[in-house]
């Protein structure tokens, strides 16, 4: 790389930091559950008593959710989505980036299931990578009401054609790539998400590349040279996002975590003050289904009402 | 309210929740501040070594960012920004949500200035609002070199006038209002950012307002009734955003403080491997300037490399 050639020490230095900046962060996630936990159990309490409190959440939820959320979701989620949650799974000794994110839902007409719960693991790859993975969760979908059409369920076969030691072409594989070809992700819906899988990493790869990257660290905070571009190249023939039919999964379940988990009572206050503004226009804007951009100009963060 | 209506004592408890999570938040910054704050000087040391170091992170900021910065801006942030820094100014007995954004320039075609630095207070209105405040600030441009046509002088004559007592139409609002109504604020240079204000509030407002938040916290925490919605509204008459040229500045603000300040290694790192990968292309590539959105769709933040 160039700037190695031109700075090389500052380079390794700034390394160093990151890797300070980093147990920083783990530090700070650890604190916010200890600091928080007890809270968010006495919000589940309150929510209990608050009928339609997640629908009217997802309703006013951020952009870089909403943007996933297709109006046939969106339906399903106003008219079924009874729960949800976000844990920290793995503490408190483990990883504070590994979260499972739950959700509870009612009798519908899309599917058996009444809680769906995927689960990201933080893992390391012996190629350096490190980052969230998961399963590829099933969904019970009643007939002809598969969002997905038919591709969460080829994901999940494809997943267990690898498991099996299926490295070949596959039915699956054949039929899934064929539908991607076709009709590409845009606009699929947000029920996808519950495919992501990310690079597969086995346990016992995290472990060795967990305690190599441990070694290289130390290595690094003594001044010493570490292997870090020589020998550590990404794997290139792999493409990363060949069998992801929801590639951003990931970034969309810290935003979850980070963002409406968090936030969830000023997005419900948010659609409170929305609808009693309709109220007081004199509109007839009593349901309350689907107007998600609708107020939005003033994110709720920015002002307060005490 | 209608929620209130339905849902009296659950919306009271909601309040309450609110107001212990957001003793959390504020907890969680001093405590990052405190975990964190020998690192970002180290890491001071070590970009001080680093030629382009900011304008480098700033090519490769987050859209959030990045959709503010108009090509004349980026022109002026590559060839003169030297040094950016963030403080939490009020720390250790203050509000740790007041920033001070600090921007340092080498010599440059459009302004005298070296150093130019913006302070966002955060504060409470008696009308129950709470949020950043800041003053306009003043850039010297070269003539004919002002990049927000006049407007940044503008929004501090208005201001200069406020404070002077002249609530009235005076010259500079008339010749704000015309130009706003006739150029609208789309695409107007970054640097117009310096010119927010937000609203209004005095020392004593705050100190005011701040008490009497204190107490209906007191209040609602013992169970009793507040006088939240009955007596606290909100000025309607006022327009917020009326002699605002950048009225998403505080967002901004805390967008650079909470994301670009803390993540400038992995910016900075993800421009030297953009240009590394250029460089494997044979692509003539080595122009470093204004290639903003390149390789962005991989984020840093994802995927690193140890």
């Amino acid at each position: 790389m160039s700037a190695e050639n031109e700075i090389p020490v500052a380079y390794e230095q700034l390394e160093e930091l990151e890797d300070d900046f980093e147990d920083v962060e783990l530090e700070m996630l650890r604190y916010q559950h200890k600091l928080s936990k007890d809270l968010y159990a006495r919000r589940e309490k309150v929510i209990a008593q608050i009928p339609h409190f997640w629908p009217l959440v997802i309703e006013q939820s951020p952009p870089d959710i909403d943007e996933y959320i297709q109006p046939s979701d969106a339906g399903l989620l106003m008219n079924s989505l009874t729960g949800l949650s976000v844990e920290r799974f793995e503490l408190p000794d483990g990883d504070p980036r590994s979260i499972a994110i739950r959700w509870e839902f009612s009798e519908n007409e899309h599917f058996e299931n009444r809680v769906l719960e995927k689960k990201f693991y933080w893992r390391n790859a012996k190629d350096g990578w490190a980052g969230l993975v998961s399963e590829p969760v099933e969904i019970k979908w009643k007939p002809g009401k598969d969002l997905t059409n038919g591709m969460l369920d080829l994901v999940r076969q494809v997943y267990k054609d690898e498991d099996a030691g299926n490295k070949g072409e596959t039915e699956a594989k054949k039929k899934l790539k064929a539908q991607m070809e076709s009709t590409g992700l845009d606009g699929l819906s947000f029920f996808a998400w519950f495919g992501f899988r990310g690079p597969k990493i086995t346990d016992e790869e995290h472990k060795e590349a967990t305690k190599k990257e441990e070694e290289r660290r130390k290595a690094r905070k003594e001044g010493k040279k570490t292997d870090d571009d020589d020998q550590m190249e990404e794997d290139e023939d792999e493409d990363e996002y060949e069998w992801e039919i929801f590639p951003t999964a990931d970034d969309l379940a810290v935003c979850i975590a980070e963002d409406l988990w968090p936030g969830a009572i000023k997005y419900f206050m948010a659609a409170q003050e929305q609808e009693a503004m309709s109220d007081l226009d004199f509109e007839d804007d009593s349901d309350e289904d689907m107007d998600g951009d609708e107020g939005k100009e003033d994110p709720p963060s920015k002002k307060r009402k005490a």
